[in-house]
């Protein structure tokens, strides 16, 4: 047999054996700060109304786009939240945020095409876009500047090869919030140098300080936008695999046509389960948005207590970026250290080369695990 | 703006109108024989069951790699039904065997090589196949010949490119079934040419006259078999979008990676779907396996008695693919003029370029619309 059947892309990563286990942390229990799922379980008005449907036969293939009355309960929701004008015609339903980030790259990319990413960001960005045959350009964002888009250095970012602007408000991971100016800015280069945007728009509930704008309502922007929305964060509906795309109808059939060919469908249950959340919306929302905000308030209260970290005032989602240079630690040293004392993190350099010197801490965990979580970081001499 | 913000690849196709409507129907009601989804709603067994998990907490994220429940499932349904010792790191549960597809070739293919395709075949095959810069070479298979696979047209389509064999049995849209011999030639032709063999296993039930044998259990062919799985067709639950692929541990890890840019892991619910319909499948399954028998035995029986019409006896699943140039037309003409009758069905050319001449029909209707929509073509006159 030859080496390896694999691709050539993935014979090293696959082949290599996992990595060795790190050693046993000293602290129990483990307080697991990395994950982007949210702890809560659905609202069971969603899971009994999906199951409801599921049982009357919802078990078929949806229509490849998506179940009409699902397509025009999000045209409702754009309508009654944001005063968008769309149609069936502008929504595909896809399997989750993820699938619709991916179905985006292949539908609008040709290979060297370059993407331009405000960063620290999601990272499966980078690979999602590479699989397309772009390339990612990075725009740093510093917290200096409470991780705003310079657009000075977005517009210098751009070139003739620039296809997209790719970004993500609420942000994951700086939690980072753009305002009003700061998405006008971001119009107005994708505007004036023709480029499309692709906006990922999956934590919009968890907009703590201002209300959440797409930038699609934006002027002259729905033609050019691309945006990404889920049910993962907002409903706490991550296992689910449930999202929707917003764009022009050229851009929605192509979008389908690589989907025919990915997924086909999005799951029937989840698309059901989907529609009772928009129609339950005002009753399941503002607990999700209160339970996730004391808790980042809570962290970020912590965070400004112990000397060797510093964060920005959280915005929105449910992640703190904290500065951990302080420490006189790279974040790989940190998320090492921090392991040791039974509490992840993810290291900052995962989300883009300005991630570096900086940790994510995901709330994803009740106010007590985070009250012991972090009453052991402050205890460690590195952040004396 | 740019006349489209596509990739070049979807410009054409997106940017096109959709087609001109197909004139009305003369007859009525329209009897759509086009739909690959089993019409019976999932046995709601399954629904009951996997609500109630869903009640109980399974709305977050699944392992990346499957719900490690259900890939213990797996193991153990490979195990009793085909005495296959596989364990939780040969399993990927995947979103669909479309899914299971479309990863097998992102993680196999570099661009330029070629995959052997037995045709007639699922139409999607060559776009995922091209989507990862793959060749498509087609071995035709003939109804003259029971549309089996001649061993020898297959090996003379091997050359130095040549990464894998893809094939499909029973067969969509053929309804024929390798015979042991036919996979262990197969078999033969892999392990000589070290090449990997893909293996759409997703009607495995619907196999009417042989019991199901999967080419990955045969000598030596484990570590080089992909083998796909989808609970669609034997579990009637095309909506839930679940399947998994079974293969050496290494492809898996390599299919991980590239499904965590794409879906991620698979929708929680219909994970816990799987996994009861899994558990429950002595009492489910052989309701299904009837039923679809005795549809494409009825469709057979009406066919042989049309003097333009001519079918393979069929051995699985629950299409037909009768020859139709008795009629003297083209396989698109006569998808036109059983349109006008009422009776929708797909043109055999959507399969390969041996399907040119026939047509396939889907028993994914109750015996009375099969009566009605054979009762119509019994008396076309193109078909006397």
């Amino acid at each position: 047999m030859k080496q390896s059947h694999l691709s050539r892309r993935y014979q090293r990563t696959a082949g290599a054996e996992a990595a060795p286990p790190a050693p046993a942390p000293r602290r129990q229990p483990v307080i697991n700060l990395t994950i982007g799922d949210p702890d809560k379980t659905t609202d069971p008005i969603i899971t009994r109304a999906a199951f409801e449907d599921v049982l009357a036969g919802y078990t078929h293939y949806a229509h490849p786009l998506g179940d009409p009355e699902l397509r025009d309960e999000i045209c409702r929701y754009y309508r009654e939240e944001y005063g968008m004008s769309i149609g069936r015609d502008n929504v595909l339903v896809t399997t989750a945020g993820n699938v619709a980030m991916y179905l985006a790259m292949q539908a609008l990319l040709d290979p060297g095409d370059e993407v331009i990413v405000a960063t620290p960001c999601f990272f499966v960005y980078f690979e999602q876009i590479r699989m397309a045959g772009g390339v990612p350009v990075e725009v740093p964002t510093f917290a200096e500047n409470d991780f705003r888009l310079e657009a000075a250095r977005m517009e210098a970012a751009v070139t003739p090869k620039t296809k997209a602007i790719l970004f993500n408000t609420p942000c994951n991971p700086t939690g980072m919030c753009y305002d009003r100016a700061g998405l006008e800015a971001v119009a107005d280069i994708a505007r004036r140098h023709d480029l499309v945007v692709v906006a990922d728009d999956i934590y919009t509930a968890l907009s703590f300080e201002t209300p959440f704008v797409p930038i699609a309502s934006l002027e002259g922007m729905a033609d050019r936008t691309v945006t990404i929305n889920s049910f993962s964060k907002n409903f706490t509906m991550a296992g689910w695999r449930i999202g929707n795309i917003v764009a022009a109808p050229d851009i929605i059939r192509a979008l389908g046509q690589v989907n025919d060919c990915v997924v086909f469908g999005a799951p029937m249950p989840s698309q059901r389960a989907a529609l009772h959340a928009l129609r339950n919306r005002e009753a399941i929302v503002p607990k999700v948005v209160e339970l996730y905000r004391e808790r980042v308030n809570y962290a970020f209260s912590r965070i400004e207590e112990i000397p060797g970290l510093k964060a920005v005032r959280p915005q929105g989602t449910f992640y703190l970026f904290p500065d951990i240079r302080g420490s006189g630690l790279s974040s790989g040293a940190v998320v090492a250290r921090l392991a040791e004392e039974g509490v992840l993190v993810k290291s900052g350099a995962d989300f883009g080369a300005s991630g570096e010197g900086y940790v994510r801490i995901s709330c994803t965990v009740g106010i007590e695990a985070l009250k012991e979580a972090f009453d052991r970081i402050a205890q460690m001499p590195e952040f004396q």
